[in-house]
């Protein structure tokens, strides 16, 4: 059989699901909310509970997730074009439950959760009973575009561990049941290995959520969020999968996570060159169309190679993971590239819509801020390009 | 004599005294108040007036304006490394009365107004006694890129005129104690001529300042306003120069306001650089500098580069303004790369940043919203490169 | 089934045959003549046969052509890696006999020749025991970036017709044993139908291959040549498929050959990266190899970005073809992309060598030359953004 | 007075005169011979001899040498226009004997050779009786992208010095009347002192003026040669300044050496403008003339730009020369900037001109091979953004 670009069958029925949700559900309720899962947005609990029950009630919610729990435990590949579709509003994903971290961290604990822990953790991340966040990012000097400057620790005490250390940017912190923490375990700041994932709950008292960090993007429900540990008991069963293995399962979570982020801002990128194509094709200047400029049409044209080379990438990419192979170097290509499509396709989409792009009133504006900080969360771009690098010249010096 | 790019002692005493003014004033008000001059800043009248006693003090106030009205008469050549110091601040050019609209409304009006004029609308505008705005913009399909296609009417009545007619994205609107606006006194939308300029009292009961329209930038005190004439009764000597001259003297407003944009924007690109060469410096990555690994190093020249490109272009078309020359080519060359160079700055200066870039405790995102409107107003980038190619096109069927 | 990157079976046999091949015969041969096809090159029929030879002992010979005729018969997408890796030497497509434009023109008679004209004139072009040419393209202002501008035209006379134009950029033409020739059999220039295809031996008195236009690149076996149509007569029997229908086969042509140029060059971009890094692996400078210092990396990390973003968009375009869905706008997107990604691979990997990049000594100032072309033949990439725009706009107003 | 930009008088006169001449002389010499100053242009020393004449009779010769030794004396700033006049043909420079490496040999004795020097190589070189070369860049390991890593070496021997080293890229070495080598007396590879520059007559027997390197440019009359010196044995006279001090003194040439460069390469990239701009107006495609076609204007736009910046940094970094400043930042700016400016005009305008472009018809492929040399000659691009970056963030530190 050649390549084949079809999507599964059940794939492709819970995207066009998702489109018709989106369209018929979500963009309504974005309309009349505002549409920023942010803090700073002010949607609340009772938005969340009411667009997942429209999911539920779609026949889309939780497509990533185990069967068992509740998901459509779609493959990566499968999951591309449903991310994508739902990532077309703001909302989306948060109506599907597969908005970061959730997502990322449903995939994480579908793959590394002892039996107890799948019940007690991931079964109700996975059914929006709770939010989760991911507690790795320190700030400087500890664990940032250097994942093993990591110094948030983690102490063999009498019946268990005691966590200490303080994180920020924690993306969902605010309001989430648990948070999965990286500390060390043994080694020191600098070490490749070492680091430990713990399972604390966020009634834990040792656990505080701190100020929300005021950021250009608001698309987070839960805000980013210091997160201080200061002698946060946990016990043995805390730990998730095994003691120093914690680097290993970032990586599990890592190149999936990545890609997802790919698929939901692909969404909003073909959100903005659909509001950007629909205003050039109505706009009347010096005597035509917008659209039959040719500048505009150098524009919109970008727009669609970026957007398909994009979409390109991310399936290669999710293909290799459902191979059972590391896409490490796959997934590295395709964050740098669709942080840096995205970006470019609702700059020139804003730009394409004039003054009105630059207003309140189209989303162009919003969206603006909130791809940007895509090229820096989750490795920034030089960090990707000098580990593409390096992989490049390890494979030229191998085949020596 | 060869070419000299030594400006003026004069120039550079009012620059040197900027730079000072700017380091111990306002930038330590700037911290104090969040230094954004705009509605959303919730700055008052207060601090203006605060602001703008301090440059008095520091004989920075008002570079531009003729000395009979208490400005220092600076020529083009002379603002432009004033105005790039003053830039430095989001509140800079506040402080110096150097913002727009005004600082372009003051040259308009020492070029344009009669003695009453000039005594009763520019000489408390150069002083700071009052503000104005230019009302020249319309919704589409008006005056936008097109200024020809000007659809506001300014009809002759008993005593004088009528003007009827809806303007937006009218910068410092809100607050303004009067406004220069651009209506139709013969022809019709399309037509290039037929067009004059009035100035109306903000007291004027045909004129509605009405919603401020929600903008990326936060950076015009005043905002970006609607306003409204209907049935807005002005007497004949409210003209300003002759009737149906307003498109030629918003050339003569034109150019010269492109330049001052490019002066204070250019300062704010300086500010980006050395706020992302600080932090590169003292950042530690992957065991070195992030001021010593080669792509930040690329991302630092980049900037230098375009900094340095950009005053090129800004001082060489402020020489043409000077020798009376039109500058319509350099200024329009200036601006489009000025527009674009400042953002590629920001955004780079942001990157370098990281998420620290990202976060509203740096200034940088804050400068990133401020710089991205420049490349729409004041004549989008591609209308400006749309006007360039004609002008060497036609410039070559001269030619031969 | 979720979406499938792996080849067939055969494909990836034939991939594999194919790079073994290209590294054990045709590189050495490449060193030993210069490896250029070109005329300038200087290589003769004899190489020619000699490398054609060596690809039929290989198992790799004609690939895509169809299997009666002697070809593997691979699908688009099953060819894709094949003619990447024969494209890896400037002189693989020519052994494999996958160049340009015979490549094409296998494809288009394989669709479109009646059983006579396979036997005649498709048979021995798969075999490799003649050459052809694609007589299209006209000085301006005939059939250029706008094929219905085409002049040339086909009169009926008695016992057939009688073709008159002039042609240029005939790729091929000189030693090809036959052209197929596009002329206008109704209509006048500017009409978008009328033409029709004629095949014409190269012996006919009336069409005489003229000049070689000296170019940028040399990679083309019997060069770009001017070639005349004067009172050149020909049968009913030369007309390929049917009367009028000239502009429909050419996109019958169009879409593959467009992909299949994308291929062979992104072949070449591979060879300029692999020179690159071992060069970038080796070279000591200011302490490190250059392979670590980053602005090194940033170019090996964005070779290997825009080399797997090509590599995708060519695959969805072939997928989309070997599904009978037209590929007017996946094939237009990959061809765009791929010129301009082609030659930013090549322009980084030569300033990556530095001085040794533009010697004659490196390959990589000759690759330069021959894949700066690509970005205008087989459409400019401005005029495919002309045509992206116009379908997304054009399914914009579908949709409403 | 404020920043001026008009030039002496006398290099507006110079200027002025230049432009006739390279039109009225230079031009029909460029269409009668090809055109091509290096070696496979087939030109000889008739023609360069014919080109001087013409210049000396048209009162622009030697515009940049002292007028002791018959030149015109111009300083930096005074050379710009009159060098970028001469560089809109590949054989202006030539003719107005300020082609590399000639033009910064001059330059580089008249600040640094003694009485005795000056009359015995400075004269005969400023007059065109005849030509030098700058024998300094080696083959890696030696110096190249860093100066210090210089590996030829002249000891100390009875009566004087013995050098030998191996040097290659030694632009217009083939017929050179004498060379200024850079060998080490003191020190070894790597350190950052040590170097002295001697004075080799061509005839000495211990130089050997080997093979031209074949490179992608042709624009340097005497070719890009490997030269060896193998016992080359000179006398305390041959050392040009003082000993030890070849680093500084090739500070003192590079500054300025790296400007004329952009000089010259502007004047081409304004020819290549204008070629475009010319083929634009007169071409109709798609019903209108291909000037008035959106991504047309984008292109010839651009290019305006380009040019206008390239252009006022490098009369800015000339000013700052002229002011006995260093001019050491400005200049890697200016030559940064203006090689890839140049790089892209030049690309943009073969672009514009479709199928001619790349044909051998147009000099605009002859263009693109000149040019793209530069981003790596005198500094590759990489390099000098390292120093721009390094200078900084060393400013940067220096004024905390």
């Amino acid at each position: 059989m050649p390549i084949d670009f079809a999507p599964s069958a059940e794939s492709a029925e819970i995207t066009q699901r998702t489109e018709a949700f989106v369209r018929d559900v979500v963009i309504p309720e974005e309309q009349a909310t505002g549409g920023v899962p942010g803090p700073a947005g002010g949607l609340g609990d009772d938005l969340r509970a009411r667009l997942q029950d429209g999911a539920k009630a779609a026949g889309v919610f939780a497509p990533h997730a185990p069967v068992d729990v509740g998901g459509h435990g779609l493959g990566m590949s499968d999951r591309a074009s449903v991310f994508e579709a739902a990532g077309y509003s703001l909302l989306g994903p948060l109506a599907l439950n597969i908005a970061a971290p959730d997502e990322g961290n449903v995939h994480l604990l579908a793959e590394v959760a002892n039996p107890e822990q799948r019940e007690r953790y991931l079964a109700p991340l996975a059914s929006g009973a709770t939010r989760s966040c991911f507690a790795m990012t320190e700030p400087a000097p500890g664990a940032g575009s250097d994942p093993a400057a990591l110094a948030s620790t983690a102490t063999r005490v009498d019946g268990g561990w005691r966590i200490d250390g303080r994180k920020w940017f924690i993306t969902g912190a605010d309001g989430a049941g648990f948070a999965i923490v990286m500390a060390r375990t043994s080694g020191s700041a600098g070490d490749r290995g070492g680091a430990t994932m713990f399972l604390v709950d966020a009634d834990n008292p040792g656990m505080q959520v701190g100020r929300h960090i005021d950021t250009l993007d608001q698309t987070f429900f839960g805000g980013h969020c210091e997160v201080t540990f200061e002698d946060c008991r946990v016990g043995d069963d805390a730990i998730l999968g095994a003691l120093d293995q914690g680097f290993r399962y970032a990586q599990v979570r890592l190149a999936p996570a990545r890609l997802t982020h790919c698929m939901r801002w692909l969404g909003i990128a073909r959100r903005a060159q659909d509001i950007a194509v629909a205003r050039a094709a109505e706009r009347e200047l010096f005597g035509s169309a917008l659209a039959e400029l040719g500048m505009a049409q150098a524009m919109i044209a970008d727009n669609e190679i970026d957007i398909a080379a994009a979409r390109g990438l991310i399936v290669r990419s999710c293909w290799e993971l459902d191979q059972g192979r590391s896409g490490a170097q796959s997934s590295a290509i395709a964050k740098t590239f669709c942080a840096e499509a995205t970006w470019r396709v609702v700059d020139r989409s804003l730009q394409l819509c004039g003054a009105l792009g630059v207003s309140g009133d189209a989303l162009l504006s919003r969206y603006l801020r909130e791809v940007r900080p895509f090229r820096i969360y989750d490795g920034p771009s030089e960090t990707h390009r000098w580990a593409i690098a390096r992989r490049v010249v390890r494979r030229h010096r191998d085949d020596r």
